[in-house]
Formats: structure tokens, C-alpha cells, sequence
């Protein structure tokens, strides 16, 4: 297959304008219909974005942690009490989503940004700058990261691929969207995916719907589409007969927050996922940068699961029917045949 | 709690009024919205109704085969060709829709009442009032069983919940629905709970939503709510976690056909809640009427699965994005703890 990654949008991007900042999004909730970019230079609008879901996905609200802290230091360059200011703002930034360890180290990255800066006795219009060229950075640095796990985990597959007396290109089962939208450029989950398709070594991706919020059916589907690889639509409760049907050679997913001891939190359903390759004997990867583990956690049971509003799922109530809307659950490490970082398969050690 | 079950509609009902025979439907496309009846005498709108899903669940679409034979055998009275007429409707009927077995057995009942009619030399006219007595007593008949079957699942249910050290009342989850509207009144799945929550066994029911044609989100929740069960509902997705969290103390599913091994077809997404019960140690009850039970078929293996259009799952079709939508899976035997029918359990023998 043709890859054409160069139709996939930049998921998030910063910079100075007539000399104010401006962050710009694609604006998540509207594909696929539509490709909208959202554009603020208020910090508080881009915590918004964060928690509606225009910006989703464990490594991009990384980076839009440090580009808000950014909005927020140019905000309050002005003002007095610039320092409290903004250790206000960042801590506000930090807890507009729970799970993902990832917005909190973009929040802490800045907040290193600024202190060093102010330490250096720069004065809050620097640190601001300071602030933007830290964003530019990361989300290079994003990007970079990305392109190195696919590389590993293509070598996974290509491992898969090869092996046995059927050598043939893979299908692969994803399941919410680990792609380029959900990272500055190239995705992680689905980066591996870009990376072997490159090599010949992918045949089909199955994307899950991903309820409630169906970023399989409105982001992932449309990205693979968008990159020229050849993607069927399925709802989350079919991957067990797909798997019976011997048609998914590994699953590939990402992961929001990973504890010392290897279990993985990642959108809702991924767990389900983990039971069934084990049940039917299919590899099952998580495709993530190490700033996704967290060492402070020793086990998934510590981290903290964001339940969202039940509206998500029933747009209109029914009397006396109660939602469970947990976004995310968590895979215990004994499920996961390898998890994938830029530094190649991380072993839970720390 | 105090069980409502008078607040549960009819689902199907027959009559002839003022010479013409007449079906009345719930119209299940219009839940939880609105409670609103579809009236017919022609044969074709019924199976229309069947195909597009305003009746659906095995034991109801059995009803409304017979009673589609029978309002074609009241159109085609007055015709010369009746026999072969009513031969034709008959076998158009039967494949309205080709994974429930019920829908066959409903029409072979039909036929099997119209030719004894006929070798008794009986009119056309007389052959159309014996099926609209058949369709009541199938009716009636459908009922019936259900409770019985409702009385031996509470038993096995009983036993679940005064078992250990902890003897409390149950959680249950449950997928689809296999309710009073999937039958003509009471249901099987959740006829099983109502039986159950009459003793006081039942804490709380958790309902799949059950993508893409959201029976659970709009039927399921919708019927318990009416019924006086508590119930919770919660994307397909989401079951994984809650059995992590122990708050499943037993699956309990409905089948659409049911082969002689044992292995039985039902909603897409139930093998993978069996795999999960499974894996989570969580007893897997299959309620069915034994007329679910398809002896022509030796293992799941042989019995057709319905793939219905991809816009149930997307709408607004993607360029480059195929949908796979598969309306049923088939839950191997070992993965089924007890398949609970009128007549008890039933194991595998014929």
C-alpha cells in the first residue's frame, strides 16, 4: 500500500502572532465531518478543549498541559503577582483530566520551564517565551518519540508477520484512537501500524467504535483512511467473534497511564480486549512514550479512573435507569505480550 | 422491591375486527421515546416490521410468523391459488430474517395448521380463523413458557445467592434484550430475573447497551425501569471492568437459535461476555424456550449469521472506511455454565 501520511492534519500547534500566543487544535469533536481547527490564546479555552475531548489522547494533552501553562504566562505577564498566578493556572490545567499521567508531566515540564527561567531572574513576557519554545519542543520531541516506537514495535510485527509457515501481512485490531490525532504527528498505537505498513507487513486494521465517545468510528477510521490503510469499522462487542474467526493476528493499543508494575490504563474496553487475545492466543501490544509511566503508582490499582458524565452514553435519560461511565480501565501486566516505548520493549522495573 | 410488572406492554397481539384480521405491535423503534402500537393486517408490513426490527428477539418473531401466515391467509382467502399463494407468502416469511430458528418454527406451525385445515377440506376462510386461534395459543403458549422457565432459572439463581459465607441478593448482567418485549410477554433473560426478584434475590441489573441497534439502551433499561428493577446501564465495553470489580455475580443472556451440541447464537458481544465470565470465574446462564433449540444443526459452526447493512454502525459512511456488522456471535457450550429452558436445564443429547 501507498502510505500518505501526508494527509494526516498536526494535531496541535503553538506560536507567537503579532505578539500574542496562539495554540491551534484540530478540533477533535468535529471529525469526521469536518476538519476545523480551533484557535485561542486563552488558557482557560484550551482547558475546555481539554475536557470536552477536542484535544484527546494521552500524549497530545501532554503537550497541550505545557501550551496551556504557555497561554497562562502570557496572560498574566502583566500582572503583579505573576508566579502565583501561574502556579494557580497550572494547577488548574493539571486536573482537567485524572487519568493520563501525561497532562501532568507536560504541566510539570512547564512548570520547570518557568522556574528556571525566573530563577535566571527572566521576566515573566521571557518565561512566557520560554514557555513557547518548551511547547515547540515537545511536540518535536512528540513526534520523534512516536516515529521511534513505531519502529520498535514494527519490528514486533514484522516478527509475527514472518514467522510460521503462512508469512503473510497482519491484521491488526485497535481499539479507541492511539493515532496521530491523539499526538502531536504519527500516534503511538497506530504509529507502530504507520511504521509496519511502510514495510509491507500490514494487511487490514479493525477499528473498534469505542463507546461512548467513538473515537474509533469518527477519528481512527478516518486517519487510517486519511494514511492509505486499508480499515474496517467494527463495534466494540464484535472483537470476540473477529478473534474467533482467527482475523486478528495482534492487537495494538495505547495506554494513558502505565503503574511500576506494568499494568496499563487505557480507554475503556482495552481490558475486555486484553481477556479475549488471551483467550484466543493473540499478542497483545501497548504502544506508549515513557513519559506515560508512572513510577509513583506500584500497580494499576492506585490510578484513578476518571468517570465521566452519564450523558455520554444516554443522551436522554430514562427514568430510573442509573449510567456507569468509567473512561478508562485498567489491563493487569500479565495480559500484555510487550509494552512498546521509544526505547524499545519496557520491561516493569522500577 | 416491589415488581410493576403490569406496567410491561404486550408485545404482539392478534384479532380480527370486523371481519378483517388485525396484528398489533409494540413498535420497538420508538423506545424508550414512546410507547406507540403498530396496527396491521398485511402480511408484507409485518415482515417489514420484522426486518427492520420494530418486533425483533426470538420467541416474539416466532409469534409474528405465525401470525404473518395467518393475515396472509385472511389477504389470499378469497383466491383461487390459495394453497400456493399461501406456500409463497409462508416461505418469504420464514426468511425474513435467517439466525433465529424461532421465526422458522412459528411459520412451520402455521403451515402445519393451514394443510391439516386444508386435508380437512376446510375453506380458505375457516383455514385463516384456525391460524388466528394457532397465533393466540402461540401467544398464550409463549407466555407460559416463559415463566417456567423464569422459575428454573430463580432456582439456579437461589442457589447463587445463598451460596458462601456472604449470601446477599445479585448482581446480573445482561446483553440485548431477551426481555418481555422480546417475547409476547415476560421474557426469558429477564424473565428469569423477574422470577428471581419476586424472591428477593435481585440487587441490581446491569444492561449492555448492546451497539448497534441499542436494545439494551432502549429496550432493556427501559422495561426494567418499568418493571421496578434496578438497573444500571453501560456501553458493551465496559463489562470487562465491571466483573475486575466483582460487581458481576452472574451473565444471564437470551439465544436466537441454539445448535445440538450446545453451542448457541444470540446478540453480537455475548461469546465475548461468556469469554469474560470466563476469565472472571462468573457462572454464563443461557434462558431459551427449547423451540430455540435447532437439532438440524450439530454445532454452531452451521448456523447462519445475519450481516446486516454497515450504516447501522456508521451512518454517514467514511470513503475508504468498510463496516463489519455481524448481528450475532456463537458462544461455544463449554463457555455456557446452564442453558435454562421451560423444561429445566437442558443438556446437549439430540
Amino acid at each position: 500500500m501507498n502510505l500518505t501520511l501526508e494527509n494526516l492534519p498536526r494535531t496541535i500547534d503553538v506560536g507567537i502572532d503579532g505578539g500574542e500566543a496562539v495554540v491551534v487544535l484540530v478540533d477533535q469533536r468535529r471529525l469526521p465531518g469536518e476538519l476545523v481547527y480551533l484557535r485561542t490564546s486563552s488558557w482557560r479555552t484550551l482547558v475546555d478543549a481539554v475536557k470536552t475531548l477536542a484535544v484527546r489522547g494521552a500524549p497530545a494533552i501532554g503537550v497541550a498541559g505545557a501550551a496551556a501553562v504557555m497561554l497562562a504566562a502570557f496572560e498574566y505577564a502583566a500582572e503583579e503577582d505573576f508566579d502565583q498566578l501561574l502556579a494557580d493556572a497550572s494547577r488548574a490545567i493539571a486536573a482537567a483530566r485524572p487519568t493520563a499521567v501525561n497532562l501532568a508531566w507536560g504541566v510539570d515540564r512547564a512548570r520547570e520551564t518557568a522556574s528556571e527561567a525566573r530563577q535566571a531572574r527572566e521576566t515573566p513576557q521571557e518565561t512566557a517565551e520560554a514557555l513557547c519554545r518548551l511547547t515547540e519542543a515537545l511536540i518535536a520531541e512528540d513526534e520523534a518519540v512516536n516515529r521511534r516506537i513505531g519502529a520498535h514495535g514494527a519490528e514486533l510485527l514484522r516478527g509475527l508477520a514472518k514467522s510460521g509457515e503462512n508469512a503473510r501481512p497482519l491484521n491488526i485490531l485497535t481499539h479507541c484512537n492511539a493515532g496521530s490525532l491523539a499526538t502531536a504527528f504519527y500516534g503511538t498505537a497506530l504509529g507502530v501500524i504507520y511504521a509496519a505498513a511502510q514495510e509491507g507487513l500490514i494487511n487490514r486494521v479493525y477499528a473498534d467504535e469505542t463507546r461512548p465517545v467513538n473515537q474509533g468510528a469518527r477519528l481512527t477510521v478516518w486517519e487510517l483512511a486519511q494514511a492509505g490503510v486499508p480499515v474496517t469499522l467494527q463495534c466494540d462487542n464484535m472483537a470476540a467473534s473477529l478473534m474467533e474467526q482467527s482475523l486478528v493476528d495482534a492487537v495494538v493499543v495505547g495506554a494513558d497511564r502505565i503503574a511500576a508494575n506494568g499494568d496499563a490504563a487505557n480507554k475503556i474496553g482495552t481490558l475486555g480486549l486484553a481477556v479475549l487475545a488471551h483467550f484466543y492466543d493473540v499478542p497483545f501490544y501497548v504502544a506508549a512514550p515513557t513519559s506515560t509511566i508512572d513510577c509513583t503508582m506500584k500497580s494499576g490499582a492506585e490510578i484513578p479512573i476518571e468517570e465521566r458524565d452519564g450523558t455520554e452514553v444516554l443522551p436522554d435519560p430514562i427514568p430510573g435507569v442509573a449510567v456507569r461511565n468509567p473512561a478508562f480501565d485498567v489491563t493487569p501486566h500479565r495480559l500484555i505480550t510487550a509494552i512498546v516505548t521509544e526505547e524499545g520493549v519496557w520491561e516493569p522495573v522500577c
